[in-house]
């Protein structure tokens, strides 16, 4: 048990100009700056011990955010971008509530000393989104690709939906540089569309992108249409295409059903979208029984620090797989951690530091405090003129 | 064209502290205070306008609510409850993006005059659910049932779902008072579960208040559930029991998929939830081309208020028929409306003011303001002794 009692509270909104350099923009967000809601609970425990809480913002930082088109996407319109999906990370316990959690748990005490250690040996896959966001021009993706090849990094994923052409020109560039095959587990290709398409459009454009061999497309259509998902998963899934999906989902009924109708491949959970831990494991837990591989979402601010705890439990723990997964990451802002992920071999190290990496460094915190901070005190009259 | 420019913005937190009284208490919120947040735009315009917009939201207000269980069910964790969904109601015009939507608003005009005659003189049909709230003793029920029905209310909607035993006495209650059939449009009793079961729950508990000939089951379990409900659905109907949702329904996605997947049987938009008019005609529209019947939620702070133009709007345009069709009606806290509702029979009779009724008045927002407001002045310091 934690002792002492809780003495002081902070939240304060961070955010980071990301949108300067074309940093994080895809089809649906063309300027975002990268922000978050922190928060850090202290208490007056003798060990000093204290609670720090991220939430991963978009665009208007933490101010809910509604979009000009009324179209009703969520992380659009229809409700609040994450911003408010804040949740203090002290003393997570998980509490696995799944039907069948027992039993795929015991199960996963098999080998789980040896897949504790290859993860210490070898760390968790990953792949990059670092180098083709749609911000990005041919020669900086060309330049940018050819650093993670030398990096060490296979599996490269593309944002695709805003323009056909441009979308064909940048897949070829890449499928160029990294080989012609699809492998199972090496030289991968994703795209994603970032809500952008309907259905039908969906299935149209991505037959035309099938020739750059895709493992996956992720968010083809609106995150809260399971069945459209569905329906795009039908179409796409013969052409070898999986569809990933799940940043967006709030909770574990949404996954429950996306794994019901078989409307995706790949199950990618978010850290700060779901409600903690918790909910976390639980889709960990389902995706097991539905036997769907999870490959999480993360960049933004922290997702990556958090995430990879959830991921390699997920191998050590509960899939005991490594097969058709891989864990995004993306290559800003670790710096304003106090306890940065550390990537090798293009795979995540697993943390050794205690706790759940959510800290930040006071001293970007500070900086990047928005309005006041000396970042945005130097931008925000820059920008009114 | 609207002159002028935007002079003044105000957002104010107000609460009515209804759990006072056991008003508005369900299976899943035990002590709700009725809460709004509510935003004024003024103009320099030379006519004065304005606008006024206003949110419902439930226990903590304004708030972003998280709740104890961390169940993830909408309304309730897994997502913040309403106190984001706020859209300004000025000069909302209808951009009516639905494919079919044209082709059913051109068959609306046949007839149009006649059912706006109708409106006028007889309103619109409504049931009320002021007498049943799981807060209130059996004395209470029976007695505010025996002066609704003396007001002339013959459909009424009881809460159910948090003990089995209790909910058999309590419709049995309502149904010995308002008489043992189940006709279409006189004596109905619906049931409202407020999310609380998981689907086999909901279809067990259920089969036990059959007897009831409920006209339907509101919200038999978590709203995202979209499978879910499709799976009681096909369980429930062939009882005679249909299925109604749509309080917590986001945006027109939802909607989309429940009416594809057949999983309810009485669509309940929400003049809030939704985002603004536009997301609601577009809701309006899908629910003619599927020829499910709307019946809106209302209650809460101002929801009666706004709905009335919504649901009129589709009687008259839209879906030209009475049907299955019923807007619910609460009876607290139009007194604090510059234009309350006028309820008739037992029917909302149109509104003839300008706007879309969502003004409140100035000296109930004061006095509600929280927490400062008179009202939360003298209940704050008396709440925590």
């Amino acid at each position: 048990m934690v002792r002492g009692r809780i003495s002081r509270l902070s939240v304060r909104d961070v955010r980071f100009p990301t949108s300067l350099g074309g940093h994080g923009a895809d089809a649906m967000h063309t300027d975002p700056d990268y922000s978050a809601a922190y928060v850090v609970i202290e208490t007056d425990a003798e060990d000093g011990i204290k609670g720090c809480g991220i939430t991963f913002t978009l665009g208007k930082g933490t101010e809910v955010d509604w979009s000009r088109k009324g179209r009703g996407a969520p992380g659009d319109s229809g409700r609040p971008k994450r911003g408010v999906g804040l949740v203090g990370q002290a003393g997570g316990k998980a509490c696995l509530e799944v039907t069948c959690g027992h039993e795929i748990l015991q199960k996963g005490q098999i080998g789980k000393k040896e897949r504790e250690k290859q993860m210490l040996a070898q760390g968790y896959p990953a792949y990059t989104t670092s180098c083709a966001w749609l911000g990005y021009s041919d020669d900086t993706l060309k330049q940018l690709c050819a650093q993670a090849l030398k990096d060490g990094w296979t599996r490269f994923k593309v944002k695709v939906g805003a323009d056909l052409q441009d979308d064909m020109r940048r897949c070829q560039i890449i499928r160029d540089m990294i080989g012609p095959e699809k492998t199972l587990s090496l030289f991968l290709q994703m795209m994603d569309a970032n809500q952008r398409w309907d259905v039908p459009e969906a299935v149209e454009w991505m037959s035309k992108l099938a020739k750059f061999k895709p493992l996956w497309i992720e968010e083809p259509t609106s995150p809260d249409d399971i069945l459209g998902h569905a329906t795009i998963s039908k179409a796409l899934v013969p052409l070898g295409i999986g569809i990933a999906t799940g940043e967006q989902c709030h909770n574990r009924v949404i996954f429950k059903q996306l794994l019901q109708a078989k409307a995706l491949q790949f199950l990618q959970i978010d850290s700060c979208r779901l409600g903690s831990v918790n909910e976390n494991l639980s889709v960990l837990l389902m995706a097991k029984k539905f036997e769907i591989p999870v490959c999480p979402h993360a960049g933004g601010v922290g997702l990556c620090e958090l995430v990879q705890h959830l991921i390699i439990f997920d191998y050590i723990s509960v899939s005991a797989s490594l097969e058709n997964r891989v864990c995004e990451y993306v290559d800003h802002l670790h710096e304003h951690f106090k306890y940065p992920v550390m990537i090798q071999r293009a795979s995540y190290m697993p943390p050794k530091d205690p706790g759940y990496s959510t800290e930040m460094k006071e001293e970007s915190v500070k900086k990047h405090q928005y309005p006041d901070g000396e970042v945005w005190k130097k931008l925000l009259p820059a920008q009114e003129n």
